[in-house]
């Protein structure tokens, strides 16, 4: 849902109250810093907003030739020296910039971003203040389980579990229930509902439950620290979290990767979206010697020889399939063809 | 409910299945690590087991005099030295240990421990696999909010919210439903429940009802790091969690602290039972020198230099009232008379 | 020797080379910079440079705030809370102002600098470029060992060891040499140097044998990373050094505390006078909080009890001499009486 | 020298005092030691000793399994789980193992070894105590300035600079004097020394006097801290260095790499030795997905794909001649002939 058609929605409210004043100021706020380029929307309701930051590519340029003195007069310019540093993992010198974001992401994500332990973090305190009404919605973009990798999801269409039983369950729990119109109701054989959006229709009575069994918690005078306990993991936390410019490329390499979640995988592309301006030069080189480098092992560099040399006596190392896969995909990024490729056969793995 | 009874209740059941003779097999392993002083059980369901240690009291001193080299030899024993070092915060020495832990912890307390950055850690994936199932519950045990301390609680008797309406609400939430011999129903004006059997009433019944949001979804094939996004934080996750001693000592210092929320306080405690017997010197120099140490501001210092001499010319400095409240208790700790106290009256704060 | 002089200096040398007109540009930039409290000399050659900073006290108050969220409400202001977060140790925030400064530094202080592990580096490389010519000079400044510290010093007298033989040793080393005028030569028994005089005359001497040796052997074409293998630990050397504000005050209170050693203390006051404009509400918790608080142990609390109710029951615990003289300090510090003070005969230390 | 010469210089001498009573105990220590495989000598005086250790290739199995939880059944055994966390990258259950060193090393390696910030240290200080009396000795063994590479360095024979003045130089340095006999004396132009015989004759002379001074200023009462700053940075130091597996491999991979200098690359090698029997599985596949892959940049997997298929339009990058000589290196290592190899001219660079 975009900042605009939440500031609408508030909009249309007669009577708004303070928070939703409080709420409507922020969004104005946050939709002028993401038409300056300065914030991203993400997810239904998350951002990264870029507060603050110290230095650039000039920045970096300048530490660095603190550390080769006089050395440097040979490299001939700057964008030479950035590439050079970035190449061969010279790295103190990105150190020396420093990004500050403000943060809303949903706890999951959040649980996979807070073991990057290389930030500065100040995240909002469910201790102090009530926890924030807000959770993220999948807007029926169920994924599947992927079927080749233990951890990963693959797009595809879910299927209605064989024999589903829509009745509720005998222990209370409230079992096949959807929206209809908006208001809850079971599910019956003679509905026409996709898998997506019974889920998804679950997904909102569910949260709507969450939130309620909080509140009413509160309502009792239950400790904040103690009401929260089975808030999902869904819910909205927001952070400052700051890092210098190595650590975020770092942070960025393993979350822009195709096999990072999709969730943080659209925070770290946001977060890219905003620093790229910032330290341009850096940024290409980042993604010419890191982000689509191709690395190749002992045992790829010999299959490559062999494939390129099939009468060549190369010592070969034993592969596993799963990495002579990714090596099929290395050789044909390189051109190498499946016709020059040896058979395999005898090679104990 | 300790790892007895768990063991009894498995070993009641009639033709166990794979995973319950799995369980069987861990808590009786758990149950012998924690007689031999390696475990200890914490919460409902949640454990601190010593894995593995590096070092203990020797190896601080044998890192000690190596900085030292031949000037420790005035130092006459290591009892002094290691005192010296924790006293005067040389605490490199310290980092020489190194402690291993595998915890079982709800995932509530795990994001405040994780906030410490300086350990290494590998927690249980639930993108790799299915997410325990077992959540924190609170035995009835629920804490009002703290009035004197915004991020706190306090022990006291929750009361029914005034008018409070037993129905279920409009929107399909299940409202006020309990448990009554194990079933759920309607809550009635004639329950004679009191507010903390209600709450758990309420807590068991959504916890269920999460459980089975997240099971339905593998059941459509969901991809396991997209279903776990409503689990509550009160799923247990468990962890390896490896620190050194002098940061441990550090996390300790601020989770043993009784500002520190309840369920990380216990965690805390059942780490310090674990290594006493490990560190033995450098703990009692630890408790001596920093868990019980008082340390006096500026103004509190010449505070308590006016209060013993009334009649002496101090420059004092303006203090709120929550330091005002602090600083009392620290004199009368003291045992700094509150008859020799001097009027406040006039200072500015 | 100041800026001022060195640039006068080089302003009287007809025709000076390209090396001294760099040089002499680098020094009006560094006098400019000194002019508008940017950076500041120390030692003879030697300086602090404060090249760029991010936030300042607002931008710890604005992190703090997404933690406590509408907690931070009844807060009145933002100096309260920036002391509440010193006082009670809530570092957090303050990582989120991060300073970066050029420094000019001997290398035997740098040693100890660069033990604080928690800064961005980038260091003058002596394999890419001709090591710094310039070595710190002790200006007659000896100071004597500590006698109660073993690695300390103090003020006082250097007395001629007795006996003292002026003649060279046989091993060939220039034994009592002294300048003349500028010129060398051998020290006789009719001179009337003070030892401060002749160390420093022994200290000018040998580190020009020091740089003669180096030189010779990039003549020779030894690499640069082999040449430097005998420079003396005197040799100046330069930085970038970028470090958040609660690493820094860290620093500073270990460095800025009398038992640091005097060089590295000379740096960190320049660095606190450089960061106080910047920071002046943190600074000043930083000050009545930390660096001039007193922490008491439980033993000198019981002390202290003791001292001031003779007839009470304390439960004491036994002090070393070393910790009761510093436990006299701080009582004497507190206005408690020596008089009061009861006697410790019978106690085990 | 080796620790057996040492040990038997030490037995040669009547009369023994104190100080070489002790050095020989621990020259025979060390003996033991690194007969056990636990310690190796580095260069004249240094070594690298392997005092503890936690964990080795099995904790790191069981610290990824907990990760894995059930998940990691279908990994067929722990060699395959090992090399897949280290091909991927998945280094957090590497930090589980811990390895603590006790080394012996010029601080001017040291210098460089300790901006590894991840370990934790303890090192022989020459405030408490007088400064370790063995300073490297660099045995003939001057290697050239590299003329490929600003900061390396690369074998040659050295050679007299040319009209090189053997006189003393005014200013009273002790210029072009010479070891005869062990006695120094003026070098003349009848000498038939080799530039390497020469430049180490001066290094023990300089080195002598270097300690000569020190010791003076000991004698003279001065401040050991004080004392110290004109020691030579071949002046040995010790130190405790403890550090976890991931983060010692990330060390080893830049210091073994063959642009690290020869003195640190000693002392990567000998720890390598020391580790490799404790995680030789984990060792195995550093090897092979570290230490010698190949990383091919996007410009670089475009030249490949051109050289491979000369008719294929391929977008190419620019590539500075810098870049052009490591891609070829690399293309040879894969077997593409130069003969494929396309004409880079009308390239942009």
């Amino acid at each position: 849902m975009s900042i605009e058609s939440r500031i609408a929605e508030i909009e249309c409210i007669r009577g708004a109250n303070d928070q939703q004043v409080a709420e409507h100021g922020r969004l104005l706020m946050m939709r002028d810093e993401r038409n300056a380029g300065r914030a991203v929307e993400v997810l239904d309701d998350g951002f990264v907003h870029l507060v603050d930051h110290m230095g650039g590519d000039h920045a970096i340029v300048q530490s660095a030739r603190v550390s080769y003195g006089d050395g440097t007069k040979s490299v001939s310019d700057d964008r030479s020296l950035i590439r050079y540093l970035v190449q061969h993992k010279h790295t103190t010198p990105l150190e020396m910039c420093e990004m500050k974001f403000h943060v809303r992401v949903p706890m999951d994500t959040w649980r996979q971003w807070i073991r990057h332990r290389t930030a500065s973090v100040n995240e909002y305190s469910t201790r102090y203040s009530v926890a924030i009404d807000s959770m993220q919605n999948t807007e029926q973009d169920w994924r599947l389980q992927a079927d080749t990798n233990k951890q990963g999801s693959m797009p595809g269409e879910l299927m209605w579990p064989e024999g589903y039983k829509v009745e509720p369950p005998n222990d209370g729990s409230s079992g096949a229930v959807v929206l209809d119109n908006g208001r809850p109701r079971m599910l019956t054989s003679g509905d026409t509902m996709t898998p997506n959006e019974y889920l998804s229709a679950r997904e909102v009575i569910f949260q709507k439950e969450a939130r309620h069994v909080y509140e009413e918690r509160l309502k009792f005078g239950v400790a904040r620290e103690q009401a929260r306990k089975d808030l999902p993991l869904s819910t909205y936390t927001e952070a400052y979290w700051k890092i210098d410019l190595h650590n975020l490329l770092h942070f960025l390499e393993l979350r822009m990767e195709k096999h990072a979640q999709f969730e943080i995988r659209l925070y770290a592309n946001a977060i890219a979206q905003l620093i790229k301006p910032i330290v341009p030069v850096t940024w290409e080189a980042f993604e010419d010697y890191c982000l689509n480098a191709m690395t190749l092992s002992i045992a790829e560099q010999n299959e490559i020889r062999q494939a390129l040399h099939p009468t060549w006596t190369v010592c070969k190392k034993a592969m596993s399939s799963r990495e002579r896969t990714e090596l099929e995909t290395k050789m044909e990024c390189l051109g190498i063809e499946p016709l020059l490729y040896p058979s395999d056969e005898g090679l104990s793995s």
